[in-house]
């Protein structure tokens, strides 16, 4: 028996209030507001087969707005993923359940991103409808041909994310984006209208997009406003006029139903008003059954789609892209050979551009980028033409001046998959990414970040430009690896450390200026995080501990040493994160705590604490830079051999 | 002699071009592009006296496009401002000159705020005409009645907190402010077209904004375009079609003549074609003349308005809060003494506000406000009602989901003078303001960042809203001191101490979770970041070092083994840049060297080397949380007395 409409919505609304109710705590207000539109899509429009959460030209379908998370977590179960379970649902936001507070993608296959920090999942969402497009266009409409839909309140509309991320989907003209906005004039702090009194619709239109209204509430309304969207070639904002809190007798369409339990009285209230006359957590037959037929509507597509995957003729490399696979073999080696024949004096930028020029030769699934500063940031080579919304086979983007909207496109690409993004601003521009880069990291994506003009040997730009703290603070970030190469060679190692990350991003801080070729042989040395590039000749007094270009300073720095007969290593630290995962004799070895450790860095020298310790000596720079020549800086700020040697002897002395 | 127009415009454009030229670095695009409108602006309509760059009623003039620094050298030096001098400007971008690559407000008076960091110049601009109405409405016309200027580029309008900050000023229908919009067509990477395809004018448009268009080259067009700015009641947007680096007869209208000196062949070719036959940094007498009669235009009205002041009921009240001092006396003693006879009980969010209430009482210049976080993040107190469009005289501002947009308003206002800005988000989503609290701690800026929910013990929001790297990432940003207190005491201590720090910004890191007050005894403890909280009584084998909601975990875990005889003091650690400040003696009493030295935070242990040195224990969290409740997640990473006692005995044991 097919239950109503009605009832399948409810059978989310109910879900919702219930598991927060258990929960004492959680957000059933949007939920409860959206349920009609989540039925109506994941019964009708959605591409989608619970049986098979990964099958690649399914639909991807992000909750932009993921504090309503229960919205999903229903719609998941309802339709008969194998995970969420009823338990899993009764254990909403309890350690050890998959249905956390906010949805995370490691938790459930259905979860196609985390979202949480307002504006990025739709930001995300514009990222995995490039890369449908880009592989669409890379092989054909026979496997690639599905939609991109988000959910998405006006949070996520008032953040300026959300500018950049519309209109980098209006330039593109992603017509096969849809974006429901939960139209329901409530924020946390009451009324939209307290903080805002835009035309969205306007702003949406003047930003390259089709507009189309609904009533939120009402099926056929719904359904004709998804009919327009999928007719119009532009991105389609959606808007969905809605009550929050649907159904709560006295909270609904009030602020007070956002972000709390509704308590018992109004549970009961809202089941009398809803007509749903059913226990927590019991969905009746009727019901579970029309949902799960949803879930498996998309199961014949599949099969179809699967058949025309297997005799496609580029079966095997689409299934390699699709698993986030190197091609066999891969390695910079060749080009590492050529360097170490033909060694370059060139900035660690022009060192990446280089190595890119070999890596994007070697694997067509990477797509460039830079936020406006392509010939800064050394992010484009002869092999990636541009992605236009008139060739999406491009493989190099303009994202224009919108870093954080770059960010989190390249999330959105990473998590769709089939392609590895890497993009580019100033180090000191990672402020603006951060939220996303924290974001690749918690959600396991392969984004490689080219960071360049990484220190004061910028020079002229001043300290608004001039990274200080940037580095350090990224190496806090979880699960990412911050690489600040010294040379040509370290720097393709990293690019070929990061490339094989599959389970995170990387990011490369890269010199504006020029450095000379250290490194004399191959090997993959930096992998380790960080090796002896030099040992002491004289009897070894002390250690030396740079990276990026202190390294050569630090170079000098210990020949002015080895000439007054003071023995001293120099270590090489490109990676803290994989020197930090090595074996503890490794580390005790090249960092050893019998001889005075020195570290010398172009950055903030808290944090290398963690390898001087307390009676090492740490060079660096924790005030602001200043405007003027790279080498007058690094003068000003103490950071030469001439001023570090008498210090370093001075302590030696002591 | 009057000089002509065209001459006056011009000797911006000779002087930007021959600066950069001379400094073989900078922009001269922007500068030759804008020189038309900047003399118009500075001839005409600002409202300024070179002679008293800090007249309080001037209005602020904001060059958004910061990288088009010589644009405003050349007008400040030009006008007649004491610096920059034609040296300085000789001396562009080298170390000593106050002609910054970009510019910088501690480095020139004539230099309202830094800018570079795109788009934020603009979102200050807001923040400065929100102070500008607030008090006018707290004052009055005759003493508060200016406007607020700025030249924005595309990269200004393309970052989304573009959008956040037109959102505000729509909004609040700041129509004072009057944004210049420099429409070159280009941008770094090429044309504009390249990555956008936005209707500028209809974004601004359905935000609440005014827009007028005129020929950035025509005088007569871009009065009229002024004109019609003044004459409306809301913010302005005025498009000014120009052609970047006007003038260069072969780089014009290109990207080149962005960001690179022009060439001596290229500069003699603009001379020739400009008309402008005077050598490098010479400026004609009556050019010179016809700029400086304009620096003096305001100088009247100056003095005029030094009268209404002196007669100013308000004189004292206004000139104090100007000057950016509290009101003699100025202390919270008297509520400390409350909490120390009723002790509480409390999140030391809900502390803050507490302390707030007392604040906003005793400060009229305080002007709180939260990005959608009321309720959480008690940011609002009852002295403090909404700053609207009808009363720009309220105190609170509901700045809706804008981050971003929050953090640089408040620098803005900051920057005006005269009120005190705090506002709140999670503490997590300082992400998304972080880049404004970089340029808040580089110009100096007094704001007050209220950062809640600092943990895992936020609970089952899960690791998007769960913090772990941020407090220790933002105690790497130079000039900011970040506070995380453990209770009423040294929450209201926290908050003493970032009022009386004129020069820099706070950032207050408070629980969800209630805490116990933990201080019997007032004094401003908490002012020397670090202090003794409980001392050991049995002999002293180890220092407990925590932070915030950790002090009472450090206390229990001390209680735990004092009775098994191993002393161990508490140390509180609410400020690691005050503690660092202390002298040496006192820092070796508080943290000695010779016994262990522990650290609990929860949050990342990378950095707590730094006072527990290698051979130290460090608890905490080096990985994303989890969602679940709060006492469940200290639980399960290990941070109870339980789980950490034994640890500590293993090691003292070892």
């Amino acid at each position: 028996m097919t239950a109503s409409f009605k009832d399948c919505a409810n059978a989310v609304r109910a879900l919702a209030m219930d598991a927060v109710e258990a929960a004492n705590s959680g957000h059933p207000g949007m939920p409860m507001g959206m349920a009609d539109v989540a039925t109506v899509l994941f019964h009708d429009y959605l591409k989608y087969d619970a049986a098979d959460p990964h099958w690649p030209d399914r639909d991807r379908f992000v909750l932009s707005a993921g504090h309503g998370s229960m919205l999903l977590y229903a719609s998941l179960y309802l339709s008969g993923y194998a995970r969420p379970t009823l338990e899993d649902i009764k254990n909403f936001r309890q350690v050890g359940s998959p249905c956390a507070g906010h949805p995370e993608n490691f938790e459930l296959p259905g979860v196609e991103c985390t979202t949480g920090p307002l504006g990025q999942g739709l930001a995300m969402a514009v990222g995995m409808a490039m890369a449908e497009r880009h592989l669409n266009a890379v092989y054909d409409d026979s496997i690639v041909d599905h939609r991109t839909w988000v959910i998405a309140g006006d949070g996520c509309l008032m953040e300026g994310i959300n500018h950049e991320a519309i209109g980098l989907a209006g330039h593109l003209k992603l017509g096969r984006l849809n974006v429901f906005w939960d139209d329901n004039d409530i924020t946390i702090d009451g009324k939209v209208s307290l903080s805002s009194s835009e035309d969205i619709p306007a702003r949406y239109a003047a930003t390259g997009w089709h507009v189309v209204e609904c009533d939120g509430h009402d099926e056929a309304s719904i359904k004709a406003a998804i009919d327009a969207a999928l007719a119009d070639d532009r991105p389609s904002l959606i808007r969905c006029k809605t009550v929050i809190g649907k159904g709560a007798p006295t909270k609904s369409g009030t602020s007070g139903v956002h972000g709390s339990p509704l308590g018992a009285e109004e549970i009961a209230g809202a089941r009398e008003a809803l007509g749903w006359n059913h226990p927590p957590f019991v969905i009746p037959d009727d019901v579970r059954e029309t949902w799960l037929a949803a879930g498996k509507r998309g199961g014949e597509a599949n099969v179809a789609w699967q058949g025309r995957l297997a005799s496609h003729s580029d079966k095997g490399e689409f299934e390699r892209r699709m698993a986030g696979d190197l091609p066999d073999g891969f390695s910079l080696d060749d080009y590492v050979a050529e360097l170490l024949a033909d060694p370059k004096k060139v900035a660690t930028r022009k060192a990446s551009e280089m190595a890119l020029g070999a890596i994007n030769d070697l694997l067509p699934e990477t797509i460039g980028g830079s936020a406006d500063l392509t010939g800064s940031n050394n992010t484009k080579t002869k092999s990636t033409g541009p992605l236009t919304a008139e060739d999406y086979a491009g493989r190099y983007v303009y994202y224009g001046i919108r870093e954080f909207g770059m960010a989190a496109a390249m999330n959105g690409m990473a998590l769709h998959g089939g392609v590895i993004p890497y993009g580019g601003t100033f180090l000191v521009f990672s402020d603006y990414c951060r939220p996303a880069i924290r974001l690749s990291a918690l959600q396991h994506c392969r984004v490689v970040y080219v960071m360049t003009h990484d220190s004061i040997g910028l020079g002229e730009d001043g300290p608004t430009h001039q990274p200080i703290e940037h580095v350090m603070s990224l190496r806090l970030v979880p699960n990412l690896e911050v690489w600040r190469p010294c040379d040509t060679i370290e720097t393709a190692e990293a690019w070929q450390a990061s490339l094989e990350k599959k389970d995170g991003p990387s990011l490369l801080a890269l010199s504006r200026q020029n450095l000379p070729q250290l490194r004399a042989s191959g090997g993959m040395q930096a992998a380790k995080g960080g090796y002896r590039l030099h040992a002491a000749e004289a009897p070894r007094r002390l250690v030396l501990i740079a990276t990026g270009s202190e390294v050569e300073l630090a170079v000098a720095v210990r020949e002015q040493l080895e000439g007054e007969g003071i023995g001293a290593d120099v270590v090489s630290m490109p990676c803290w994160e994989r020197f930090d995962a090595q074996p503890e004799g490794y580390r005790a070895d090249i960092l050893p705590s019998d001889v005075l450790r020195v570290s010398i860095e172009a950055g903030t020298t808290m944090g290398w604490e963690r390898y001087t310790g307390l009676d090492g000596m740490r060079f660096g720079l924790d005030s602001f830079g200043a405007s003027g020549p790279a080498l007058r800086l690094f003068e000003h700020f103490g950071l030469t051999a001439e001023a570090i040697v008498p210090q370093i002897i001075e302590r030696l002395n002591a």
